[in-house]
C-alpha cells in the first residue's frame, strides 16, 4: 500500500502550491516551518538512500524535547518521590507497550480523539500512540483478568496538541498515575487518592494548592435539576470543565449558542456552579428543593458526604474544597473526580519561542476520579472492574521547580563521581587505571581524564568545576614510598594515604 | 490525504482474498490471525465511533507486552544495578523523543532500515520511532553542540521484526546504553567500556561469560589482504557478522553465490576468522606477511594491543577474548567493536507460543563498539565527535533472571507493604483511617481493606499470603486502653504497644 513516485510527485506539487500560498499570506514563521519540514519530508521520499548528503533542519519532533542531565537529574530526583509516595500506599508498577492496537483507543476520548498518533500501516495490524496510561491500565486488566490491583505506572503519553496554542504544553510528556481497580466499600480507595494526591505535593515541597472535589452524579444530577435534556449532559459537561479558564460569561454563551441549550437553563447551572466549600455546602445542598428532587444529585451528594468524612479523618480538610464547577473533560469519569491546584503560581520562564508561560496555565499539578465501566468496555463478556485513580502533572511540577532552581542559583550536580584519579606527571596513565580498578571493584564512583598525560592542574580544574568531593594526587614519588595525595577539593587540603588503604579511607571521609 | 471510502473498501476486498487465499493454502494460524486483524482494523476504519459495541481481539500488538507487577520488581531490580554500574564510571542520564525526524534515522541502519516503525503522515512532519539509543544520542550531541559527554539513557526501542522468526525477541525492547563522547586519547575510554560490561555482568551474577572484541580496522585491513574489493567490505562484513549463528560453510556460500565474491577471497577470511586468543595473537597477526602489508590492518592490531594492555592493566584478561570473527551487524561502527557472550546458557522457558528459547539464543548480553562519524553525519558542518558505547541485552537478562527464578522456586513480593491495618469488628473503618494516616505521616508504608467491614481471619490471611511483615490488630477494648496488638505475621506472636508509640516501634522493628 505504499505510495508510487506519481503520487508523491502530486503529493509535492500541492505542498508546494500551499507553502507559497502560506509565504504571500505572511503566515507566521512556525506555521511555515511546519509545512516546509513537511515538503522536505515529501521530496526525501523520492530518494531514500543516504547517498546525497542529508539536508534537514536539526531538531527534534514539533512538540517534542531532549532532557539534558540536568533536567533528568531534577526530574529522577522528582519521580523518585512521587514513587515512595505510591510505594507507601502499596502501590504496585506495571508497564505496557507505548502503542495500542487503534481499536483499543477508539471511542475513549471525545472530542480530543483527533489529537491521537497513529502508526503508518505498514502491513498488519493498525496501531496508535497512547494517549493515557488509564485505557492500558484498562485493557491491561481485561486482558489479564485481574480484578484487583493498586498499580501505579510512571511513562510518556502522546497527543498531537497544538503546542503553539497552549503553551508550555508538549506533545510527549511523562504521565505518572496511580489507580486502585476493585469492588470495594464506597469512597474508601476514592478517599485515599486524595491522601495520596497531597502527601506527593507535600513532598515536593512546591507550595500551597487546594485539591478539588466534585461528583458526576451530582453534576448529572444538577444538569437535569437544571433542565438539561439527558443527550445533552456530556457536552454540557465539557462547557463547565473550561470554568478553569474561561469567564461565566463565554460558558454560557458556549452552552446556548454553540450547544444549543435554553437560556433558563444555563442560568441555573451557573447559579450552582459559583459554589464550593466544605462539607457544610454538602449539607445545605441535599436540602436544596431542585437537588433533592433528583436521585442522581441526592446518591452523588451522599457519596461526597462520605468521602469528606474519610478525607477529615485523613487530616485533609485544610487541603480540600467540594467545588461544583469541577467537571473534568474526559467522558469515562462516573464518580467523584479530582483536580489539585497550585494556589501561588511561581512565574515560570523557559528558553526560546514558547518563552513566557501564560499567568494562572502552571495550575492544575494533579487529576483524576473514578471511571467504573472503562475495564467493561474492553471485557468480551462485559464484566466490570470499577477503578478510581489519580494523575500527577509531573511536567508543570519540573517546569515549577526548574524555575525555582533557575531562581535560587541554583547548579546541581549532574553526576555521582565521588573521587577523580589525578596524575602529576607523564607516563603514570596505567597506574591510574590501577588504581581506578580498585577504586570501582570497592564501589566507589570515580573518574580520570582520558588523555595519557593531562597537565595536573587541568584535573584538578577539572574537580572543582564538577564539584566531585576528594582527588587522589600521585607521582612517581608517592608511588615508591606506597601512597598518594587525598585531596579535598573543597578546601584543597592534602593528606598522604597508604595505597592499601586508600578505598576504606575515602569510605570513611564519605560517610562523614 | 486521508483515504476515502471508496479506497477503504477496495482494500477491504484485497484483503479479504488474501485471508481467503492464506486460508485456503492452509497457512499457519499465526500468518492467518495476522492478516484477520489487518482486516478487522480495516473494517473499523468504515466506522469510526463507539456506536457498535467493540470487536477485536483483545491483545497487545504484536511483538509487544505488558509487564507485570511481578516482571516489573525483577526489572527495576536489574536496572537500578545496572544505573549504580553507570553512575560509578561518571555516568549522566539523558532521555530523547521516542521518535525522531525520519530523516535523522534514514541511511544509519544499512539493510535493517526496512525494520523501522513509521508513523501515519496525519499533515506536518514525517515522524519514525527509534530504533536504537546510538542514532538519537549522536543526533543530541550535534544539535546542542555538545563534545564531551558520558551518558546513559534506559529505554525503550522499536523493530518491525518478525518475533515468529527469531524466537525471544520482541517489536519494543528495552535498550540500555552507555557512551562516551569526546576526542581522547586511543583506547582509554574503549577499554573502559569493557570494565563496565564486565561491571555490570558480575554484580547482576547470572554466570560466566565471555567479552569478545574485534576492531573495524582490522577487519577491513582482513578484507583487503584476502582480495574483497573495497566495495563489498561492508556486504561481506555483514556476512562474516552471521557466523555466531551459522556454520563456515553457509557463510562462505553467501559470501561467494550471494554477494559475487571470488572463492579463494571467501577461503582466506575462512582461515583468519576462526581465530581468537589475547594479546599473543595479535603480536602473530601483526607478525603475519599478508597482514602487515595493509595499513589499516597494523593500525587495528596496533590499537587491539593498546586494548588488551589497559584491559590487563584492569584485571580484564581472564574474561575478554580477541575474536576475529566478530564483526556486528552496524553500519556506522569505526574502531573497536565488543560483544559479551554468556558462556553457559540456562534454558529458557517461557508461556505460550513461542514457549522454548532456541538452543544458544540467549548467547549476546552486551555489545558495542567505536563509532567516530555519526555524530557528523548530523553536524552542518560536518564536525566530529567521537564515540563510543555498549549496549546491555537487558531484555535477555530478565528472561534468564526469570527463568532462574522460576526454577528456585522464588516469589518476590511485588510490594513492599510494612504493616496492614487490620479491625477486630465492625464499625471501624474511621479509626483505622486515622491510624493509617499517622503511619503514613511517618513514613511508614501502609494499607487496610477497603471493605467497611472485613472478617479479622481473611486481613490476616492477606497479610500472610502477600508477605507483609507486620499487622496492627485493634478492636474497642484496646482502643479504650490506648493500645494495639502489633502483629508479627511470620511468627503470629503479638504485642501490646501504645497506640502514641505504635509509628517508633514499627520502625524499630523493621530496621532490625
Amino acid at each position: 500500500m505504499s505510495e508510487t513516485r506519481e503520487q508523491i510527485l502530486e503529493e509535492i506539487k500541492i505542498q508546494g502550491d500551499l507553502v507559497r500560498k502560506l509565504k504571500a499570506a505572511k503566515e507566521t514563521k512556525e506555521r511555515i516551518d511546519e509545512e516546509v519540514a513537511h515538503l522536505l519530508a515529501l521530496k526525501a521520499k523520492l530518494g531514500d538512500g543516504p547517498a546525497t548528503p542529508q539536508k534537514f533542519t536539526l531538531k527534534t519532533p514539533k512538540g517534542t524535547r531532549d532532557y539534558s542531565p540536568q533536567q533528568m537529574m531534577l526530574r529522577q530526583g522528582v519521580l523518585d518521590k512521587i514513587i515512595a509516595v505510591f510505594k507507601k500506599h502499596g502501590g504496585e508498577a506495571i508497564d505496557t507497550p507505548v502503542f495500542e492496537l487503534k481499536e483499543v483507543l477508539t471511542g475513549k476520548y471525545g472530542e480530543d480523539s483527533k489529537l491521537i498518533y497513529d502508526l503508518k500501516d505498514q502491513g498488519g495490524e493498525i496501531l496508535s500512540l497512547r494517549y493515557d496510561l488509564t485505557v492500558p491500565l484498562a485493557r491491561y486488566l481485561a486482558m489479564s483478568k485481574i480484578s484487583t490491583l493498586k498499580r501505579y505506572h510512571i511513562a510518556k503519553v502522546y497527543r498531537r496538541d497544538n503546542p503553539a496554542m497552549t503553551r508550555g504544553r508538549y506533545r510527549e510528556f511523562y504521565q505518572c498515575d496511580f489507580d486502585i481497580a476493585g469492588t470495594f466499600d464506597p469512597m474508601l480507595p476514592d478517599a485515599e487518592c486524595v491522601k495520596i494526591v497531597s502527601e506527593v505535593l507535600d513532598t515536593l515541597d512546591i507550595g500551597e494548592y487546594v485539591i478539588k472535589i466534585n461528583h458526576r452524579q451530582l453534576l448529572d444530577g444538577m444538569f437535569e435539576a437544571c433542565g438539561v435534556p439527558a443527550d445533552k449532559f456530556r457536552t454540557i459537561c465539557s462547557a463547565v470543565d473550561k470554568l478553569d479558564k474561561s469567564p461565566w460569561n463565554d460558558v454560557r454563551k458556549e452552552m446556548i449558542e454553540e450547544k444549543g441549550l435554553d437560556a433558563s437553563a444555563a442560568d441555573k447551572i451557573g447559579e450552582y456552579v459559583r459554589l464550593n466549600g466544605g462539607i457544610e455546602l454538602v449539607s445545605q445542598l441535599l436540602a436544596d428543593e431542585k437537588l433533592k428532587a433528583v436521585p442522581s444529585a441526592v446518591k452523588g451528594l451522599e457519596n461526597m458526604q462520605l468521602l469528606l468524612k474519610y478525607c477529615d479523618a485523613m487530616g485533609l480538610s485544610p487541603k480540600i474544597s467540594f467545588d461544583l464547577s469541577l467537571a473534568r473533560g474526559l467522558d469515562y469519569y462516573t464518580g467523584v473526580i479530582y483536580e489539585c491546584v497550585l494556589k501561588a503560581e511561581p512565574k515560570i520562564v523557559q528558553n526560546g519561542a514558547d518563552a513566557v508561560e501564560e499567568q494562572g496555565a502552571v495550575g492544575s499539578v494533579a487529576g483524576g476520579g473514578r471511571y467504573d465501566n472503562l475495564v467493561g468496555m474492553f471485557d468480551p463478556k462485559g464484566k466490570q472492574v470499577p477503578c478510581v485513580g489519580v494523575s500527577i502533572g509531573v511536567e508543570r511540577i519540573f517546569s515549577v521547580l526548574e524555575a525555582k532552581n533557575v531562581a535560587a542559583g541554583i547548579k546541581t550536580r549532574t553526576n555521582d563521581v565521588e573521587v577523580y584519579v589525578a596524575s602529576a606527571h607523564k607516563g603514570l596513565h596505567e597506574k591510574r587505571l590501577s588504581i581506578l580498578n580498585s577504586l570501582w571493584d570497592q564501589g566507589i564512583k570515580a573518574e580520570h581524564s582520558y588523555k595519557l598525560n593531562p597537565k595536573l592542574l587541568v584535573q584538578l580544574q577539572y574537580c572543582e568545576e564538577n564539584q566531585i568531593p576528594f582527588a587522589v594526587v600521585f607521582g612517581d614519588s608517592e608511588l615508591t614510598k606506597g601512597i598518594v595525595k587525598l585531596r579535598e577539593v573543597k578546601t584543597r587540603k592534602e593528606d598522604e594515604v597508604p595505597l592499601t588503604e586508600l578505598g576504606n579511607e575515602i569510605k570513611k571521609r564519605l560517610r562523614n
